[in-house]
């Protein structure tokens, strides 16, 4: 038994600072280092390549539309060519801080609203998953688990993982529960980390009406942004320790499942 | 006898076109593909790799300050340890259209008042340089003919070439004309391609004054942002033909000077 | 009879042309300058407000989405209140740029996908309509003849006009073709003028079946941007003197229809 | 006796917080809001201004070079006329929600690199000087004590203030100490509070090897964007309290010195 748990890193900017990357990357296996196009730069690239290197973390790309001001939060109306541009831009600008600092790069997970769009719509994810392999086909796609992403990853030959996340509620048919839905976040450490060490020893998830649906994800994704967010990766690690489940980054050319 | 010629591509942007790709591509051995910075955007890049592609002409990058609306003419007071990191974030987002595209990323020349500033100063033109080679060890250096860049791609161990300028005037010391000076941008066809079969039949060039002097370059930079450029870069080629001399690309792995 | 014939200006940016400002400017009485979300920029906002005064056109903004790259021609899911503000913000800089020049800015017209958009959301036209009152609540509110943002500008009490194309084809319902269907751009400059001749004297147009359907323009939209384009401005003034309607540009303070 | 004292303000941008505005802003008398070049962007604007006003702090616009990743800390080889149209668009820009918030807006202080490029440079400061003028002949230039801003808005007859810094060191030729040499930067409060205490009394600093030298100071910079920065804030006030002096922000058309 193991599980990837990965967690975004490098969103600081210029002078701005955010994220608890320092405290959160010792605690993961995977981070999702973002790419200029919604938060970082040249210098918080590198910083953060880096700091991933200095623990052995898998690095990854997490590349964005092109909305600085609204942190990569908002759909644009880009079509699935800029899409699949966009993404080898982010994702070379990437290659070359690991190639400066001789690590790895393993995985590219889409950031938010286009993490959101390529997982329903299938010609934004078969277009990721065709720029992605263009690239390099042993990267490994980080797609929500069950949406046209694992759909398009599969088509296009390409690795990829399926993810859960360890603080967000389920509805019944496997899905996520809208944030704005009241209870859709769990912030209880000790609720998450056995929601989490459920998903990897059972492969099953308590939906928010208390059904368990099946659900296969080899990443889990957390947080490392508030200091309770750290609590709760701390909580997670301890209680995978305890049923005997093992933590382990995501590595280029594994098979996907 | 042999000489690569090199124009800069891809500086288009968005809706607005610039420069006259499809008409200097086919006539020159090596590009220097804008990368977002002071031009340029990632359909723009992936656009520009596929003509380089087409014609076979050597792909390399043209990284720049980041000053798109003052298209990379104006000295930023950056650190060296900035401008290394910008380089690899450019070098790097252009790598991946290169692998994309199957096409291999052969040189880096910095544009604008990068390129000046690094001609000049022995920190930044270092940072370049180790920047280049941690990319990539085998990625040629295009330095202005007998600069700081020179000796720093040389202290790196870097491939490099010396470059000179097709149409600038040059002083009695080697060093080319302010274009502030009247006759600094000579434009005469025939004129220009006499003087870069001069530079590479004799290794000299005829100075402003009228003193010859010697200079060492293994790629000459031509413009196709004109209709007049384009004639020029004709006229260049016939002139070469005339000599017998050929017009090859910088290749990755070939050893600098 | 009166009429505004508005065209777009000031889309240039940097070091990159776009648009025949100085051969459409002196045919049209009023025009949209871009300010720095999808074309233009500090320099070319100056220089646009200075042909405007030159010729003694009226003068609007026309702000955007921020998508420089896309040239605000993609839908960006903003909020209203992030529109709203974009547009203060805007409006703003070209305001600054016309008491610098001694021109009173007359009206707003907001640009592509933004246009599009607050055309058929009310919500968004209501955003656009208050935030360009508080500006100043004599500005004019450019709006497509018979859409959302009419009645956004009524309900604001904001003086308004409605608008239509010279050069875009009708369907029978007044809605504007859309571009995807062919005959929706009308290029023959004697036809576009019948019909804006139409427009004014007859407050019809004749839709794609033929039929006429009734429209009340206080202002047309035409193009300045190809040579073909300034020759169809020259055919609408010709036909507009025939017809004895006078071309007046947007003042403020005057009256919504 | 009264003085102005000013800190920045709204230098946040997106999701990114930046500064102690909530906390400072009751303590100051005027605020230098980001105009989106080096920080900020349009919701951040507004909201910056609104908080101001319930505070009932002056406003002023902080413009600065396009160098948003750098935080305007870097010089740009930009030419005086395009830092005067940089500053008429961003100070434009601010004017848009001061009148959509129904606020006065009081003057204008250049940001960072801009500022003291400026101090030293005549043809930048009257640049500045003019662009200023020319949008609103009321506005007050904040420029560094005894610099070439000074001079420069007297020549434009443009109203303006002499800034002095609270925290900073003075050399005996009454310059500000560079930050890179030790003891240029106080932190210890009540220090500081006597410092400005007897700018405003005796219209002198201690200069930092014990001699007083004499200066002439309107509006004193204090910071904000620590807890301790808001701690010598209060103590400032508290002293000048003490001492009978007045805390009076800037009012456009208050005659210059």
């Amino acid at each position: 038994m193991e599980i990837d748990l990965n967690c975004d890193a490098g969103e600081s900017y210029g002078v701005y600072r955010l994220g608890l990357d320092e405290d959160a990357l010792p605690l993961v296996s995977s981070v999702n280092v973002a790419c200029g196009f919604h938060a970082s730069d040249p210098v918080t690239m590198r910083r953060t390549v880096c700091l991933a290197k200095r623990h052995g973390v898998s690095v990854g790309a997490h590349p964005s539309y092109p909305d600085r001001v609204g942190f990569g939060r908002r759909v644009l109306e880009a079509t699935p060519e800029e899409v699949a541009d966009d993404v080898v831009y982010q994702v070379g600008a990437l290659l070359g801080f690991c190639r400066a600092e001789g690590v790895p790069l393993c995985h590219v997970k889409p950031h938010g609203a286009l993490y959101n769009v390529a997982a329903s719509q299938p010609a934004l994810a078969n277009a990721i998953a065709l720029a992605v392999k263009s690239i390099d086909p042993r990267l490994v796609l980080v797609c929500l688990a069950g949406s046209a992403m694992v759909a398009a990853a599969a088509r296009a030959g390409l690795p990829h993982v399926e993810e859960a996340f360890a603080d967000r509620a389920y509805a019944p048919d496997g899905k996520l529960v809208s944030r704005r839905v009241a209870g859709a976040v769990i912030h209880e450490p000790r609720l998450v980390a056995d929601r989490v060490a459920r998903m990897v020893t059972e492969r099953r998830v308590a939906a928010i009406d208390g059904t368990l649906v099946p659900i296969a994800a080899q990443t889990v994704c957390v947080h490392g942004d508030t200091p309770g967010a750290v609590e709760v990766i701390r909580a997670i690690r301890a209680r995978l320790a305890e049923v005997g489940a093992a933590v382990r980054g995501l590595d280029p050319g594994r098979p996907g499942p």
